[in-house]
């Protein structure tokens, strides 16, 4: 389908936008008039630059309180509209958006309505220009899609359709259902926006808080079935409000959002393709999918995990690490072949310091200092992922490979590191046998400490990039947000979302900070771009894998006692295991569904920490409650 | 009275909140939980911590979900909170608020929540504490005072009092009306807490948006009024959970918070004394105010409007700046006769330019490069102006004064600048015919650029400082806050309110930016701390001023033909009005009240620029519809 979007989803002037939107690869936009108004320029040099871009102009917007008014405001409104189809003309676009009014004196006569539509579409016809009527969800009277369909009928001219904002008719909790039966032909033009579920004014909400489909909480996949059950074979066009995205980097917003259509369409295409009981609806469907080309991606295939964790090091920094993964339980496994990258293991977690000159990993430490540079991630068919990721618009990554060296495919997760995708058909081992020279295989006996998994990982992310990552962990990996929270930093807070795989072989936890002055904030500054700040590693029996740890010298954050004082009146606990849990100063959450004990070390080089968790029954959480208990404490020992 | 704050409202550990808190002046605190269970120390010493701040312990809060619960939960809720008691009586706290349950399954039944509470009376009475209830506003069952003093009353114990929170009670629109009828000592406690207005679910908007009275829109000096009525002589206690509090810098909001506590007692004590028709009710309002001690500031003084605007420069700048007066029309009028000071006039515009070495002036321009330093208002009552900025905490400033030189009151703002309180009763120009040689009389004639008045001082500031700055003006001037609006500019919004006195003789507007990469984000990080960002002047003949700027030179603001083309769609406009306008770049905007014509100039030094305004009618506002616009052009002339 033709993929559009309006400029005023971006951040810039209006030639940023229309280049950012351009490079995004999308067809068309819309062109919210502000934009054009503080233009300096005509008309004629947006038209000619969106021809240059080739980018087509599919609607003009918004034209707000025509009709429903008064005999003499109509006919200034006429006049009003006649010098807004002249910059029509001019730019070439052949749609006006009319949105339903909002004015207090607003009349309620549906008759008036949709006459005062049928003049102004006898208007535009001679203009060679449709009308799309859309239901504003705040407006005086028309608020439901159901009520400007019914308007729209009546007024009956070929130039004149309902058209279709998913905000609107979600946001009021509308069931889209009835889409369906409107005539294809009449759906003049449809808008998607995604938004969080928010109870608050729908007009604040709208105008603040939209995001790209993917992005929120909104059923867009229903909704948008229901349009192309209906018909409609037009663009899909995104309109987003966002305080955020008015703020963000104008190219990055524009992938993201061109991203976020491939994975509404992909999911749409799957449902139009997933036969039911119903034999009249599955017609209906495989008829729409025939009117109309879906993005359709290789699907993800089977994941199995972090196949390794890989970080970029110099020396000095590799040294202190491997001190660190030491005394973690790791054992250094191997050498590289041909390059000086060395492999530390335990259980089923697979850590790779790399230091090379030259290497990815070498620009990387030289940009962020010692960080993660990659992960890799196992999977039955590396190369369907591959082809996914790339299909979405992730850029590969190819690097140096040595002679007889195996090559892993890889593309670039949003903040510039590297994603691999290993196979696991051959084993997820086999990489290290071919690639490293492997220390003495009896030492591969289960570590005294016992870390197995990872069980997470954690990013700290600058303040408009949660949304972004949530949108590619789904569209590339298939993983589902959890809940949004706020944990309390003593000097701000943190935003936290996680992110998993339905099998939860995959978590990611997105951390965001309003504030510049939280740990979390500095972490980010200290790690420039890079935005791993932990990783959670899982074990059997947290009580003798902690010991054992603090015996190797692990520091791990301190605990007030006050916190395990607190404890007993916030869940039932027995009182030797709370004086357990204070002596190892390991921390407790639980649900109904289970139990979380989790311990945090020091931060390493100001940049990134571990943890190691134990989860009992089917605790899906992340430990929110103690993420004050671990600021406070980072907070005390790195000033 | 007694004045205390909840640790909650503040950023920081516990250590630098109480720090904060003792040094603007409290008498005492409420120790929020989470504070205490996150911070490194017994109970013992946080008592020690604050008896060497001298600050009492009023209040431990919040103890959830204790009535309306089974027998079996009832009882484990009795141990939860003895515990809490242990660590009461360590703190030295007496009392302890308990809020209405939120659990789904609390129990609706006021006779089981009496006898529950009734029996915590009992437990608490044993050690001495009292209790605090305190019905949520979103709890599962009793969500109203007049519920929580229905319950209350019912259990009838000594050691068992209604805690009242008016962001609880006037965010449910409940009339207070009532509390005036509790029993003064049946009310255990007060806390207070403004909110701006918002749609939104009310758990969300307590926990993110509560902000200090005086910043937001509750009518607190009625609800105090009524709770003063009922004879409560208790503390008067913040308790504020606000987003940006949180990450703000702690000092300063301490001060602020107290600050919102003197500006409601003085409006509650005028509320108090003033008299009314209802002789009951006058009575019941002098018992009140006897009961009590309000904070009784001097009364604000008449202000009549700017006596001047002082530049801080150098040499080189003074030189470039003095270009820029020159060509708007101002001339040159005197030099101080002692130092390197000049003095620019036009109209009942008085501008000074301070480059004298050694002065406040030049600490200024060291910190903030060129830029306004201080404002002089013209007042009846220099001295009672000063001596109630006093009284509010704001630092006086006196600064070095030659032989026979006027002595000036002033104070610093909030920003660090200064604020003068020039006497207007010897003529405001008096000061000038003192201090300063004046030129030629001759050359007072009216200037042929015609500016007449500062009409208004727009300020550009830091995410977190709007509200204070709201309340200093409100506390300091007597000003009162318009509408808060957002401004699109091309990188992210821009919050802006306006606060001006009621006779408009002084007009603030104060710009905040979301985003770091907006022109006013710029500007602000260009002041580095002063906070100015233009000034702007009126005049009578908008047309006449500005071709004859022009001709002088002045640059002004490109403005997109677009615009104009654009204008006679939002406004009833004759044609050659308009191409008058866009002839000239004068930008529009109208109310139902009146007109708003409006110049920009170019920036200077990347830190402020110019606005000439005129307007009709009773226009209220800034034009904020035409700032992206201005935002626009300032971008696109400045990179």
């Amino acid at each position: 389908m033709r993929r559009s979007i309006a400029t005023v989803c971006l951040s810039g002037t209006l030639e940023e936008k229309l280049e950012a939107i351009a490079s995004a690869r999308f067809d068309a936009v819309e062109i919210f008039e502000n934009d054009f108004i503080n233009y300096h320029g005509t008309a004629a040099d947006v038209r000619r630059l969106c021809h240059d871009l080739g980018l087509g102009i599919d609607l003009y917007q918004p034209f707000r309180d025509f009709e429903g008014v008064s005999d003499a405001q109509f006919r200034r409104n006429l006049d009003r509209v006649e010098r807004k189809f002249d910059i029509m003309e001019a730019l070439g676009a052949p749609q006006l958006l009319v949105c339903s009014s909002c004015a207090p004196d607003a009349i309620a006569d549906d008759a008036r309505s949709a006459a005062q539509l049928y003049e102004l579409a006898e208007r535009a016809a001679r203009r060679n220009i449709t009308i799309g009527f859309e239901a504003l969800a705040w407006s005086r009277h028309i608020r439901h899609y159901q009520h400007a369909w019914k308007i729209v009928k009546e007024a009956n001219h070929p130039h004149l359709g309902i058209l279709l904002d998913s905000f609107h008719i979600l946001s009021l909790g509308d069931d889209p259902a009835a889409i369906a039966d409107i005539p294809g032909d009449k759906i003049a033009f449809l808008q998607l926006a995604d938004a969080p579920y928010k109870v608050m004014d729908v007009l604040q909400w709208s105008r603040h808080f939209r995001c790209f489909p993917g992005q929120g909480n909104f059923d867009l996949v229903t909704f948008l079935e229901k349009v192309l059950l209906a018909g409609y074979t037009g663009p899909l066009s995104l309109e987003v409000f966002n305080d955020h995205f008015r703020a963000a980097p104008t190219r990055p917003t524009a992938i993201d959002a061109y991203r976020s259509l491939l994975y509404l369409e992909e999911a749409v295409e799957r449902r139009l393709a997933a036969p039911g009981d119903d034999v009249l609806l599955n017609q209906a469907r495989e008829a729409a999918a025939a009117r109309v080309e879906l993005f359709s991606p290789p699907r993800i295939p089977a994941l199995d995990g972090l196949a390794f964790i890989e970080f970029a090091v110099d020396t000095e920094s590799e040294r202190a690490l491997a001190q660190v993964l030491g005394a973690l339980g790791f054992r250094r496994a191997g050498e590289h072949r041909s390059k000086a990258v060395t492999l530390y293991r335990q259980g089923d977690i697979d850590i790779i310091l790399n230091a090379e000159p030259g290497s990815f990993a070498r620009s990387h430490f030289m940009q962020h200092g010692p960080s993660i540079c990659a992960l890799g991630i196992a999977t039955e068919d590396s190369l369907r992922a591959l082809n996914r990721a790339t299909a979405f618009g992730c850029p590969r990554f190819e690097g140096r490979i040595g002679p007889n060296e195996l090559k892993i495919p890889a593309i670039r997760a949003p903040d510039g590191s590297l994603i691999y995708f290993v196979p696991s058909t051959q084993g997820s081992k086999r990489l290290f046998e071919i690639d490293f020279l492997l220390e003495d295989e009896t030492a591969s006996a289960p570590s005294p400490t016992d870390l197995q998994a990872v069980d997470h990982i954690a990013q700290g992310l600058p303040q408009l990039r949660q949304d972004a990552w949530t949108l590619f962990y789904r569209a590339i990996l298939g993983g589902e947000p959890g809940e949004s929270m706020d944990l309390v930093d003593p000097y701000g807070l943190i935003s936290t979302r996680g992110v998993a795989t339905a099998d939860r072989k995959l978590r990611f936890v997105l951390d965001v900070s309003d504030s510049d002055t939280t740990a979390t904030a500095r972490t980010i500054t200290q790690l420039a771009g890079a935005s791993v700040h932990h990783v959670s590693f899982s074990c059997a029996d947290i009580f003798a894998t902690v010991e054992r740890l603090r015996a190797n010298g692990v520091s791990f954050i301190p605990v007030s006692p006050n916190y395990y004082d607190d404890l007993p009146t916030r869940f039932v606990l027995d009182d030797a295991l709370v004086a357990r849990m204070a002596a190892l100063g390991i921390l407790y959450d639980a649900t109904a569904e289970g139990e979380y004990f989790h311990v945090y070390t020091q931060v390493f080089a100001e940049r990134f920490f571990f943890e190691i968790v134990q989860r009992n029954g089917a605790y899906d959480g992340y430990g929110a409650a103690n993420a004050p208990a671990r600021m406070m404490a980072h907070l005390r020992t790195n000033r």
